[in-house]
């Protein structure tokens, strides 16, 4: 098996230009290296802001960030995943495409691996190892944190809600936890809500309200544990006053103790500030793709005694505590439901066009086939 | 002793009216109560706000919810301060106007003092038992917290800085803390911007910053441990953007880990947010009157991960502290010095109009006479 | 309604005597209290330690700490219940028989209630409100914080785990929460055994070892989500080596992260040590009544980095928090079954005695009638 | 200088056995590596203990796990130390010996440096690359953490409580912070014992009681800040019930808040906890070396509320704590005067010898020479 293999990959060269495919040789892995065969790749919602350039790349990379794939080779050295499990060739592993570089103040003191900046995200395109999912051989480097999976769980369950579920668990943690009993309001329900309700879901909240303007996902949110459901574009819950009129008769006396953006509008930062009672948290996900304002008074977040928490992505950790919460709970949420659409690795473009335009809940790149 | 007590108090009888001194009878403290001969009656800068009617109080008050005073009578039960230390008539307590009903929600369930709404904090006028401090004899109810103070401290030392001392160590809790080595910008020096400093230096913080634009203030804020005081009037500061940057060349490549807003205006939560780093917290403590708002961008709080916390007064247990505070730390801190202004009962009037006028540090009301 | 009632009551009067019934007038309740006709009393595993005399009560005192009871009447003043929800005549209240003094150090500095040695829990037989449950009508106090229960859920459903549960969550809130997907070992399967059990499960624990030597109390601890039963008296499992063998393959290379005692045995201290891996932290609960000392090294507690938690009693919030549980779950967890013996009020005697005699999953006075 | 260097080193080959001097040739650093002029190098309570063969360590090592450097050669890549601080050939810097794999379940996961078992800790003697102190030039892996000091603070400062002062730290971030206002008793006064007291005194402690056999040490510690020393020795303070009688009369009602064992005695555990009052917090540090057994009552544990606390050694983050500690307090605390004992690199023996003795409160070895 230490053989070289031959991959394909697909490749973002430049912003809005078609993605291409490109093929390279795989060689076997280096010292604290894997190889794996990719069997999952999921399309994150920032997938299609890459392609248009939101983000400034430097240079073709392989695209994706979501991935589950099998050990095919073990670089010397390599015996247990980053949760020290033993592991061996055919193992079925989820891993973190974000690579901490364990020496700078945020590895070493603050041990906040999201706020390092040395550490690279972006696989290259041009050269042999690839830590991207859109590939048919990935090649996991030391810093490349994974871990084993529970095979007798449908893959589908682990990729569903792709890097949103450990994003969630991160800002979680940020926040401090999530009270039993409490009242949580979700602003959008595509992947990064559906993980917020379903946490808030396993913390016990009381109400899980979640306001949306798609039909479709806000059933799909009901499914996850939304009590409330608001459906944005139904005319008596049209404007915000609507909307804070009818959770306050529907939630009590108490309010709204937490609300969580995922939906990536700026407006909806200007309606979760004054749906929140005294004491209230406010936790910011969902705006990262963006630049425009909202008027905030710094009075009534110390009269009300608020707090506002802004949140990136996850440290290595969320991604074993992802896996934990997908096997405890796989049955008890529809989270297979969530995989609606399906690609083969030379369908990545139509992929991505299809998340930006909204057409699906979850959409998987399988590089090994559909059938895979 | 039990005698009764005749009693002047300073009373707010109508916003923009001459305050007035109504006299009255204090009987005997009645069960749970105790009366005290009030020595020191703090200034607060919400009291000038007060007075403008700023906040509808509902008839006749007397003002002062900052006070220390001398046990004259113990009503029946009453052997403890709320720190459960043995008291005397004869004893100094610092108190807390502040009355929890300790049986709703926030009382009992989330054990956060400062929610409770049913507790009542101004002190009615018209009526014996008067808690507020602008008054010769005051009577503390059961749930006065009141604690008993060290008398070899200088009393002026524990009334220095006010209530701003206790505000500032509850609105440092729900920050989690300052963290040694951390970089603080302190946004105004009035009591509650020198509180912030003070609490910083403690915490151990390595560069204390302070924006003010009253050169007084700033060479008091040095004393309390400011290591980098910015003077918003001179010419090559006066700019967010020439301040941010000197700040920036100051501190180094870290950055600022905290802002604490302590200046009551609108305008320096917009540069606040400018200031802090990645991962830096933001606590917003003086704008808690006024109502105007500023353009704030969720996308940058997502991106850079930080946390805005809004905290309003304190409870029982940061009065009790912060006579700790005071006791441990009066020798290395000028706090008897931020006492400049001294003023008989009759002349609270004055006092209020001095510190709207900004002409004071801290303004003392000396209900027994200034010399007492 | 607002008649004088007349009211039964269990009354210990000297330890190691038989239990009386004592027959009392109840006035309309003071300005603050309420008066509440008993629903369901729970016999606690400490009953019988006070009928023995294993602490002293210092006069005649009604038995009965945890208690559910239907609204009679309320006393001025009194409009909700202390969680800020509306109450009325006919509502259905589950109360805290602990009675914080509210301005002692630890009510007011701490904010541990639990502390609190002011506050009076046992209440006196000899006077006529009466806070205790084991009683047809009780009259609570101002400082008794009750909550409403939801009517829907079955009310033996609040009384089954009794004061085992808010307990627990008290004790799991000092532990600072149980992590999603660690490994939990609960020494006994009582009710307080069941309830943290119970929380391991909500919290997310990937496997539940609970040691037991009562296989009707085993079987019932697999039905609130124990994984890993293990028959103390099994003979492959009757020694502790044997069993820390065998949970340490069944758990695998991790080990034990968390061991909650809930036998009250001072021997299950010493398993418990043993069976923790690094870091690991062991919640001690049960041992409350007792003296016996056993053999521990501080060597073992430092190299493995140990905690040692001891826990008392709940405090007001843990009652509310309980009920919640109680609401959220209740279909999910064999609660009502729990109840296993049901007892008329002049019956108490005969209710200890099957405690003591662990005849009972869970014994219930039902004091207005077995079939109420 | 890239040249080769030649350095000695201090060997321990076999346990109590004469050290070795053994002298070998260091190349200039790998990529990610750093070569050092070794300037300090402390001698640990824990290096005799090694001599004597407590710990297995499985071939010849290189002594010494605390030491002061001067940057000599920069591996490729390097420009910063791990706190991101740009760094330059004869920059000074502390670093910490324990090396994180950065790739297990306790790296990645629960991020707990301390734990990780992965880490060499130990510094072969029979290669080329050395981290350890004790030698003329030591090179410093990529998962050796190392934190540039400032000068202009005389070296002796830093390390004068050598690892004692990262390892207490991380004890106090284990026990959640010392509380303002506490009573702490600090059991042993050598250099554990006196980071104890130190970071008591900096977190405003009120009371800190030592308790010590040795006058010079005891006085030492009052310079620390102790404010109630007990001399174990001295015959009214000789048993435990003398020494509690004493400490419950100085510090008052409230009792001990916080025991700190810093003495490595088993006897001192059983004395710390019959120390604590009622939620008090016992800290063991001092006990790592050693198995003898105190009999402990899990029902002392539980009625008072006790928690027990094991802390092993530091993470990177504190040993980058420790420099700040040392910087912004060296003028207020004797820490210069703690280096009582300075050796040559020959005089290895000798040094462990004086500490095995006693006679020391920091003895400290020269690398290059006594007078540097």
């Amino acid at each position: 098996m230490t053989s070289v293999q031959r991959s394909k990959a697909v490749v973002l060269t430049e912003s809005n230009t078609p993605l291409q495919i490109w093929e390279r040789d795989v060689p076997p892995p280096a010292d604290g290296c894997i190889n794996i065969r990719v069997l999952r790749a999921g399309v994150c919602g920032t997938d299609p802001h890459l392609w248009k350039g939101d983000q400034t790349l430097g240079g073709p990379v392989v695209l994706g960030h979501e991935g589950l794939g099998q050990i095919i080779e073990l670089g010397k050295g390599v015996t247990t995943d980053h949760a020290s499990s033993p592991i061996a060739v055919g193992d079925i592993v989820y891993w973190n495409p974000i690579r901490p570089c364990n020496s700078c103040y945020d590895c070493t003191v603050t041990q906040d691996f999201t706020a390092c900046t040395n550490g690279t995200f972006w696989s290259p395109a041009n050269q042999s190892q690839v830590w991207a999912s859109y590939t048919e051989v990935a090649t996991l480097l030391p810093n490349n944190s994974f871990y084993r999976v529970d095979q007798r769980v449908p893959l589908d369950a682990y990729i569903a809600l792709g890097c949103a579920l450990p994003t969630m668990l991160q800002a979680v943690d940020a926040l401090g936890g999530i009270s039993r009993g409490c009242t949580v309001v979700v602003q959008g329900a595509g992947p990064v809500g559906l993980a917020a309700i379903m946490l808030s879901k396993l913390a016990g909240a009381e109400h899980i309200v979640c306001i949306e303007g798609n039909k479709a996902r806000l059933q799909q949110a009901v499914g996850f544990g939304v009590t409330i459901p608001i459906d944005m574009r139904s005319p008596e819950l049209a404007s915000m006053e609507q909307r804070r009129g009818y959770i306050s008769r529907a939630v009590g006396a108490r309010g709204v103790n937490l609300v969580v953006e995922c939906s990536g509008n700026a407006a909806a930062f200007e309606e979760g500030i004054n749906l929140l009672a005294r004491s209230g948290k406010y936790l910011l996900v969902g705006t990262w793709a963006g630049s425009s304002k909202v008027a905030v008074s710094p009075f009534q977040v110390v009269q009300n005694a608020l707090t506002i928490i802004g949140s990136t992505y996850a440290s290595p950790g969320h991604y074993y505590r992802a896996i934990k919460v997908v096997q405890a709970n796989h049955r008890h949420f529809p989270l297979v439901e969530c995989v609606t659409h399906r690609y083969e690795l030379a369908d990545a473009q139509r992929a991505l066009e299809d998340v930006a335009a909204g057409k699906v809940t979850k959409a998987v790149i399988f590089p090994q086939g559909i059938d895979k």
